[in-house]
């Protein structure tokens, strides 16, 4: 069975290194983890960006699930394009596992990140716009899109050393859809 | 025709009349709004974020389109929550439009969000991952959705007065779904 390795992980210095650990994992498990950076797109074409969303729209449609890194990246909330390929595969009717290596609160990372306040029964940013309070991890779209469409968000126990390359909440998702899917490649 | 009306305009003080007047547009262009805010949900209830996703969920599957409003929401990218609707609407086939209300590059905006340098060939952060820089609005996922599922982003020729109650963008989303669907209700 294929799993789509959904996460900012692409945009790490050790991208191709990190991806390989990933599909590492998941042969242990007997699946095969399918990276989006084995795509071979000429990043300097004048269409790269559209080749890479093609190469990674099919890599969804031949995979059974996807695993989706969630960890919080440049703000206080997960990575758009993972968040998008959660809800393309979720849209599709395929199994949908995630983790983030952060354990803290949403609501709890927006107060980290601008300042912020309440008004009546509301929690809002400095632009009055509310910040999501109910006690999650981010979105509720996602969190509860995992819930319904495959597994509950895995977390660790407490803050991490290195969020982008401690895979033990991964593995946790993969041995999740092992079970799920059975294990034969 | 019914047009699934997502965005972080739910959290705005005044997100129910930017809701009615969306569905308003709608009206006149023939097609009916289906705006997430119609849904009754009691904020105070304990599965009140789980009701709030089944809902959304029911109204997406209901709709024959999206119309996502990606305007940058506290950071440098869009509402996580519309993005993953747009990716969820995408995965079902349904006809997928959108608009951000900032005609800035997303590169752009992770300069003044962050510290940003070049490394080699890529583009960084001070976390050291790679910005994205291929001359887009947002991430490439979101950008080509649209392009092949839909239409492509609608964007604002000059930066605007409000970006959270101009709905120029958004009413041209509508005549585009309009044209695209039919109009009648």
């Amino acid at each position: 069975m294929k799993i789509y390795l959904a996460g900012p992980d692409v945009f790490l210095p050790d991208a191709l290194e990190v991806g390989r650990r990933k599909v590492e994992i998941c042969a242990r498990h007997g699946l095969a983890g399918l990276y989006p950076l084995d795509n071979v797109v000429d990043r300097f074409a004048a269409d790269a960006s559209l080749q890479i969303f093609k190469a990674n729209e099919a890599m969804m449609d031949h995979a059974d699930a996807i695993i989706a890194n969630l960890t919080p990246f440049r703000g206080p909330g997960a990575d758009a394009g993972t968040v998008y390929e959660l809800g393309y595969m979720a849209g599709r009717g395929k199994l949908c596992l995630g983790y983030s290596n952060d354990p803290s609160l949403y609501a709890d990372r927006v107060r980290n990140f601008t300042a912020v306040e309440t008004l009546g029964d509301r929690l809002v940013d400095p632009e009055g716009l509310t910040v999501e309070d109910f006690g999650r991890s981010d979105n509720l779209m996602m969190i509860h899109a995992l819930e319904l469409h495959g597994g509950p968000l895995v977390l660790p126990r407490a803050s991490l050393e290195d969020i982008w390359h401690d895979l033990t909440a991964f593995e946790l998702c993969v041995a999740m859809a092992a079970r799920r899917l059975g294990s034969a490649i």
